[in-house]
């Protein structure tokens, strides 16, 4: 029988462990074009790692889903952050889990608003591009091309339903 | 008197002198997460230039624009690429001009649809960011962070009158 667990709301304080929220939030850094535009600056820096590997810009458009969600698999990226910014004004879920010796420990799942996207750290487990929509979406995603084994895979023995 | 340009649809093609275009068109590369997600892979990657800099993403919300514009101005970042990504199904006016001796060229105006974004080369003269929407708009904007003088400003003697 899966386990459930409760999606909450995405805040850069609860994400912080694994990763930055990319969003327009609180006071702007500053202003640029004669004012007209607020910079919330340096939100997330891409860390990419090891040898042949770049930061490129791609596009991911996603099958979405939708709650109660029942989450299979977590993977996580050793070589490289991984972000995702959603290109229309899309929720997504966000399922992450600490490491407890090289397995993933106890998930955590959010739920964002439209207007967040995020970027997971180096080696963070997460779950896969889950966006809460109507139809297929489009994200952003900045990661680590070139080559390396940048990809781990860890199917759950027993699922999780993630509800509101 | 304002010199009058015609903005054009925004397409890969028309823009590679310029940069960049960030979007999901034709053929995805590959799919990932089982299927459920189109991968539109490499479609750019970020040029960061010089000593002391830091490839970052940051969030601009930007006042709107609208038709016919006025043209006043032409910057570039002489030390790294500058992508804007909307974070919204927002349409943009994206404005650009050919290096001509150290001054902008003639410049040449393109209108994105939604779900497209731009990169636009290091040093490629380019206008400010300039949503056509009802309200301020979200971008990501992926470039360069830390130390060195990255920007240059050039004031258009005569300014351009964009159009339909």
């Amino acid at each position: 029988m899966a386990r459930t667990l409760a999606a909450r709301p995405l805040t850069a304080e609860a994400f912080a462990p694994f990763g930055h929220v990319i969003e327009a939030a609180g006071a702007p850094s500053f202003f640029i074009n004669n004012g007209r535009c607020a910079r919330y600056h340096d939100l997330a820096r891409p860390d990419i790692r090891g040898a042949g590997g770049a930061v490129a810009l791609s596009v991911g458009r996603s099958e979405p889903v939708s709650l109660p969600y029942t989450l299979v698999l977590l993977e996580r990226h050793p070589l490289g952050s991984q972000a995702f910014v959603p290109m229309a004004a899309t929720a997504m879920l966000v399922t992450v889990a600490p490491d407890d010796g090289g397995e993933p420990g106890e998930p955590v799942a959010f739920v964002s608003q439209p207007g967040q996207g995020v970027q997971y750290r180096a080696g963070a487990w997460h779950g896969v591009l889950a966006p809460l929509a109507e139809g297929p979406a489009d994200f952003l995603i900045v990661d680590r091309v070139g080559s390396g084994d940048n990809l781990e895979e860890y199917p759950l023995a027993k699922p999780y339903l993630i509800v509101e």
